[in-house]
């Protein structure tokens, strides 16, 4: 049985010690978000997730959901702990008081995120896909939407769906099909089928608003021809009660790897009503607000999955006994496997590539807040910027470090991590949608290198390869951290030489560029995490006497990352310029 | 739905091409074993694997095993399709016409393997253990007992299980418990509880033949304590009839992430009846005449389904638009994917990696070959050091780089890849057992740096070496080879110094060297398959003109594979050679 316990001292650190970064520190509203309502927060956090919702992660397996006589029915127990979970306030954390908000930083909420996709990512993501419309509907819907939909979002009564994807298209959105017809009291009818929608439905909340992409009859081709559209699934009355049921029906569901709680479904709109939200043909861009605040959610779910898995094949490693370790002295029987040199090797890993990430993921959520709620646009404008670079990497890496991460605690469970008493299988292939879904990782890559490496002429990376040079430079005359710091140095020059790679191939030699994206999305990647680590030292030679065995243990993970996994960068830069003529000659036919 | 080709042209062409070990080419039995019987053999084997195997691995995956009343029932339409195989003549392939087998060599038959792998790895099982038990009997059972079981093994009608495995013992089978208590007769009475029995329990054959390891009351404790006994599921008369029922029960069967339709038992031994084979206490050497070959097997398992999916991934690729490619000139509309040079990047990875390993499992055939059949024992031992290096290697690689490789090609299938529907998460599910079964891969990477490097005090490993060297060599002077062959040669450098290092290591630093092996595989692994590109590069500038398409494309591939995947090398080089200390100084408590 998987078993769960909150990293909370790992979160509470970061929150204590690294919340460093001026400009969120002068963002006036959270003057009073302290240390000490964060640990309160959080330990409820921990209760709900470790208590009520790890159960659902199970059950959501052998029980998926299902469709019955045109209604989606989840999983047993997730209704209930839904309803405690609204009544609780957990789907209020982070939306504006003035909609009955909490109006909680994201420096805080990305630890919720990530402790409840440790739990079950199949009940998560009913919740996380409502915070997604909440955040779209609030950037760009009128005063009257928001005022009619928001308050019942934010309490968790009703909840939200992207309804993207349609059969012929996924990535290249412009060649989506669904129309919509405007009406005489300038409402839109929608037709057309959306697949792969998340919650599309459920039997969790009253209504389900969705927000859908399609075409308007004059609207030009491509993605420059899209517009986004509110449908709720039971129409909304002007005094915000319930009418009658709007046209979208569920054709069916997906049969799935994993994440069987959540239901996937095939909605078609059949001359649905609708209400335009944000300019018209601007529909993509308006999604992109919440898609893009979703995919580093969906980093985080590969990182809670990670911590997860981590957790169960330590405590494996600590039951299980089996052969002799080399500093054995017994002559008889077994050693415990974690006395192993390389089970000991694998946890580490682990676990330094998920300490790693969380603290990436924090220096990230204040970059978020900044480019949300900073009162000077300069300082927003490079914080939306540097959120943009690094939105596809955390993305990709962090859910595809998921997939190595759940993948070594399998093989620590030998034969019985394949089977699926232990739980610790449904992990890896719960994890597996997150580098498919909001976004391909390879397509990730691709927006990294051709799309955010150019934002402002270059400006953003520069800037942030600038911002490692000034804290590997402090850190040089620091006798203790000067060798990480070195290494580091080693593979920023790597990252820098690739960069300028990048940009003398992309003007005339592209093919090379589009085979080296995903490498170079790897070296950023790791570049940035390890200058989280690096931050993190900082704070830990500092605060060493403090807490001996936790800082320690901080410096022989950071060691770890920096001999062991930070190498990977060799392979990928050395692979990657060698170009891409043998590809394209290749004749696949 | 999943569509199979059995790739039989890169299959000739290593048959008629790299049959260039000499000593395989004196072993006399062979020599009427020629192109026209391999084509024959081949396309036969094509057949029954594309036709009538291939839909077992979805009826398997839908409708599992299942334990009623004591029996094992296998999938629907297992049975009709064994039945078939064995008419065929299919279990004989390999054996010894003494007993009714065709006396095929592995040059051929490893191929089978790896097309019964492609297309259903649970239908596979059933027969692959059947060979284990087979080759097992035959080398260490006595006359009697061979003249009694092997020719309806032969035959296909009895199948075979290994029983090694019990709940606290799988790596380390100095533990197990199972008691083998002799009676007057002769004969054991075992008992004890085996579990992850593949094929434990099933209906396809008239009886089966389980190998057990157990103690007698006097042995020893630890591994120098095991002896190896033959147990059948149904009694067998003198005179080769089925008497009755032997008191083995099947307690339950595994409910598993995948090859559901293999049936992976708990068997219980309750005084069941049993013989010895081979000499008292040293059953587990006699047991790995079988496991080592099993293990060869198990990577071309690997190499099997990594085919599958590349072929597959191959088809969507050509048949699914999106998005617009680098070299795109049309205004409106999407691209096939395979336009897309990330997409080429990604199949040639996989491919590049996949006729690498397929070269390289044609040279270790016929060095098995020449392991068992040569008449000089000198050059027998050589070989057989030689395949005692690579099993691990070949074992663990090709399993890892399934893993790989079906993810890649679940990528590509986007969102779709993560539905049932396609089929293309089954393979991944599939493969995923075989990092783990027949000896994780992490250990098989311990048996490899700390048991086959040094046999003949690493004498083998320094021969490998150099036969590589020779080759770089005699390449170094051909204009069209040299850049392969330096590349070769600078990864070959690599590997030499590792294997120093580890020399080095290993008297003083063990847990250096504990905690390297996993990368020292890898490197060994990659130099390997490189060397074996390089033979077939050989070939291709000579015969370039001959089938100009094919050998074009080895080119490009091969040059995929030295420029791309070779340099994986220097990521595993750099991380080992830091060491263990900062592992050794953790605190995982």
């Amino acid at each position: 049985m998987i078993t769960y316990n909150a990293p909370i001292d790992d979160m509470i650190f970061l929150f204590e010690k690294l919340r460093d970064n001026k400009h969120y520190n002068e963002i006036k509203k959270y003057n009073e978000i302290n240390s000490n309502l964060a640990r309160d927060i959080l330990g409820q956090a921990a209760k709900i997730t470790e208590n009520l919702i790890l159960p659902l992660a199970k059950a959501g397996d052998d029980t998926p959901c299902v469709l019955e006589n045109g209604v989606v029915r989840t999983p047993p127990g997730y209704k209930k702990v839904y309803e405690k979970f609204i009544q609780d306030g957990w789907t209020s954390l982070t939306c504006d008081p003035k909609y009955g908000g909490q109006g909680i930083p994201k420096t805080i909420s990305i630890f919720f995120d990530e402790m409840l996709s440790s739990a079950s990512l199949s009940f998560k993501l009913y919740s996380e896909l409502s915070v997604g419309a909440y955040n779209c509907i609030f950037c760009h819907g009128s005063d009257s939407i928001k005022k009619k939909f928001l308050p019942k979002i934010v309490e968790g009564k009703w909840s939200g769906t992207m309804c993207l994807t349609e059969p012929i298209c996924g990535t290249d959105l412009g060649l989506l099909k669904t129309k919509a017809i405007e009406q005489k009291d300038g409402t839109y009818k929608l037709s057309g089928q959306k697949i792969f929608i998340t919650s599309g439905d459920h039997d969790l909340t009253e209504n389900i608003i969705h927000l859908v992409l399609a075409r308007t009859p004059d609207a030009p081709s491509g993605t420059k021809g899209i517009s986004l559209f509110l449908v709720p699934k039971i129409q909304v009355k002007e005094d915000g009660s319930l009418g009658s049921k709007n046209k979208v029906s569920t054709g069916s569901i997906e049969s799935k790897m994993g994440i069987k709680g959540s239901a996937t479904c095939v909605l078609n709109f059949d001359e649905s009503i609708g209400y335009m939200i944000g300019p018209k043909n601007k529909g993509l861009n308006s999604m992109f607000t919440m898609m893009n605040l979703e995919r580093i959610v969906v980093g985080i779910q590969g990182l809670g999955i990670s911590e997860i898995a981590y957790q169960n094949a330590l405590i494996y490693a600590k039951e299980r006994k089996q052969g002799k370790s080399n500093n054995n002295k017994t002559t008889n029987g077994a050693d415990l496997i974690i006395d192993h040199v390389d089970i000991k090797r694998s946890l580490l890993n682990m676990k330094s590539i998920i300490e790693g990430e969380r603290a990436l993921s924090f220096w990230l959520a204040q970059q978020i807040e900044v480019s949300l709620y900073h009162s000077n646009n300069k300082i927003k404008q490079e914080a939306t910027d540097l959120v943009s670079l690094m939105t596809p990497v955390v993305k990709s890496l962090f859910t595809e470090m998921g997939m190595e991460i759940t993948s070594d605690a399998m093989q620590i469970f030998g034969g019985y991590g394949y089977t699926k008493d232990q739980g610790i299988e449904q992990l890896y292939r719960d994890n597996r949608i997150t580098p498919i879904y909001e976004g391909i990782n390879a397509v990730q890559s691709i927006d990294l290198v051709f799309r955010k490496l150019f934002i402002s002429n270059g400006h953003v990376i520069e800037q942030y390869i600038e911002s490692i040079r000034k804290e590997i430079k402090k850190n040089q005359s620091e006798i203790k951290i000067k060798p990480f710091a070195e290494k580091l140095n080693h593979y920023l020059e790597i990252l820098v030489n690739f960069t300028n790679w990048i940009k003398t191939n992309i003007k005339e030699h592209k093919d090379n560029v589009s085979a080296a994206c995903n490498d170079y999305l790897k070296v950023l990647g790791l570049v940035a995490i390890a200058f989280s680590w690096l931050k993190v030292l900082e704070v830990t030679y500092k605060e060493l006497k403090n807490n001996k065995k936790f800082f320690e243990n901080k410096i022989e993970t950071a060691n770890f990352f920096f001999n062991r996994v930070l190498p990977r960068i060799d392979a990928y830069y050395n692979s990657a310029v060698s170009g891409s003529k043998y590809i394209m000659n290749f004749k696949f036919d």
